[in-house]
């Protein structure tokens, strides 16, 4: 198949969030870390689902949603991720779809249903997530198109990716076909708990030169290097990645390499009402400006705005035009 | 089966609502009439979708959404409906019970699709509906058990009940029963396009005695009597029903009845973001405050609390807990 240029290509785990308010009681009650994600299979997601409350489903995965904020902002994104031909893979596939992101994975015919993330959000604004991977684990290397990654200025992979077993080889094999196409690579090391998972490999994937910019928040920059300190872990990072984003919510953001740091602050939030997102729209936000040619502080502050504005909504999918609020606040003309 | 004593039982629509922000003229080009409700078949269904922008999947219905706020607002309620078995349907059901109403209807092992409506929702807050019934036209006078009825201090039902053929004789049969054991039936007109629809026959259920207590809007009031002037039409519904509500939005509301017209203010609401689910809220308001005992003002008070409370946020089902609303603003002990 032929492709269109895209500006980003993300591949991750095409997942419906099914979002409920929980008090954090309920968090201790059924043994979830606060703010972390959970892999959970079909019995738990059942027991999880029927204990929790009302909920509200809006299509997320990590890297979908972050192809979404892509697109919101006026640049070209594409997805590639795995749903199966079942109810919530039809809602999957409308609503990236319908948010300008090329995405043509085929659906899965049989197997395990699309795959849900069931969140809590506590009055706080803080989300747990229980994630049941369904047909997501079978994102396969059959599923990435050479073409299309050819066709992407950067091919963004989400660290969950390394989860599902079929998935890893997958993942890698994009980051060949883009590094052969002179493309960029990035990875998102997801979630704290991911990084404990797959520390070793994370490592192996920046320092061997397979991830060209990383993205990470405090908390996944800290377990990759296994300290409580930010300062040493940042020294770290900037000896190994060639390029990284990390993020530290109200305390702003840092573009990084070996021989600079730039920051940025935060964009003050009149009240959080649902932290789902944050990261995946402030790496939206940075890869727009990024593919465009801004400065990184430039980029750093589209990341910013982009999260800033998540976060004051139910779900990590943009209900407002970011590129209009981009050009509002005089980033993006 | 025997039944725990219930305040209200609701009987509807079973659907699930799919919110979509749309400009207005996304409605003019798809030819629907902004603030009503269509019924679209499963084409214009799959037309309308594949047009809409992303969509965020949330519990509705008509009388299914009233169910739920009365049991937010700490009063017994049941719901009788049709899904099928399928992914919305499972949905549905577990929302309806996680927020504390009784729902034991069978769901339908064949036939259409859990029931669907596409709901765009214009800048202005304003909400138009497109229903796709489904199972929802399924539920038959085999799915209302006499013995609920009979352990509901008032039977509640939705005027869209007239358009499934089935449903108007579940609808007749359940008014019967809950004469039988000296119960009250109340009617929502639901909409004047469905007024518009059935005049005759709601005219007659009020006038007979069927209903008596019915809700309404002040289009739904105007179209029945089909006059352009609310206080011609205000006399008339008083001559005819024994006891009625009519909401006017920002104009507030009246209980009223052949001897007299309680009025209350609208409940001032900062920024509106969704109209969806204010009629059924304010149902489930006055009917929460009328079975505990409250006097009409008191119970109209509740009615507009809970409306006002809808139309600050997505959807027609409360996020946040209307007891603890009403306490706070004195309205329930």
């Amino acid at each position: 198949m032929s492709f269109p240029p895209l500006d980003v290509l993300t591949i991750g785990n095409a997942i419906v969030d099914v979002l409920a308010r929980a008090e954090d009681d309920f968090l201790a009650t059924h043994a979830m870390n606060k703010g972390g994600m959970a892999l959970i299979d079909e019995p738990r997601a059942e027991q999880v689902y029927a204990a929790m409350g009302p909920g509200t489903e809006i299509s997320g995965g990590s890297a979908a949603n972050t192809a979404v904020g892509v697109a919101s902002l006026g640049a070209r994104a594409g997805f590639i991720g795995k749903v199966k031909a079942d109810g919530l893979g039809t809602v999957f596939g409308h609503d990236i779809r319908a948010a300008g992101v090329a995405f043509a994975t085929p659906a899965a015919a049989d197997g395990p249903a699309t795959a849900r993330c069931l969140i809590l959000v506590t009055p706080d604004g803080e989300r747990t997530m229980n994630t049941f991977l369904g047909a997501a684990q079978s994102l396969a290397v059959a599923d990435i198109d050479p073409a299309q990654v050819e066709a992407a200025a950067v091919t963004y992979l989400e660290g969950y990716l390394w989860d599902p077993p079929a998935a890893k080889t997958a993942f890698l094999a994009a980051a060949e076909i883009a590094h052969k196409a002179g493309r960029k690579v990035a990875l998102t090391l997801s979630d704290s708990f991911c990084v404990d998972r797959y520390r070793a490999e994370f490592l192996d994937l920046i320092r061997s030169g397979t991830v060209d910019l990383a993205f990470c928040n405090e908390a996944e920059l800290k377990a990759l290097y296994e300290t409580a300190d930010f300062d040493t872990a940042l020294v770290a990072l900037r000896r190994d990645a060639k390029e990284a984003v990390v993020t530290r919510s109200e305390k702003g953001a840092s573009f990084v390499t070996s021989g600079a740091v730039v920051s940025v602050p935060a964009v003050p939030v009149e009240r959080v009402v649902d932290t789902t997102g944050a990261g995946d729209l402030f790496a939206a936000g940075f890869l727009a400006g990024y593919t465009k040619g801004l400065d990184p502080a430039s980029a750093l502050r589209v990341g910013a705005l982009a999260a800033g504005e998540i976060i004051t909504q139910l779900g990590a999918r943009p209900q407002r035009n970011l590129l209009d609020l981009a050009r509002e606040a005089g980033l993006i003309s």
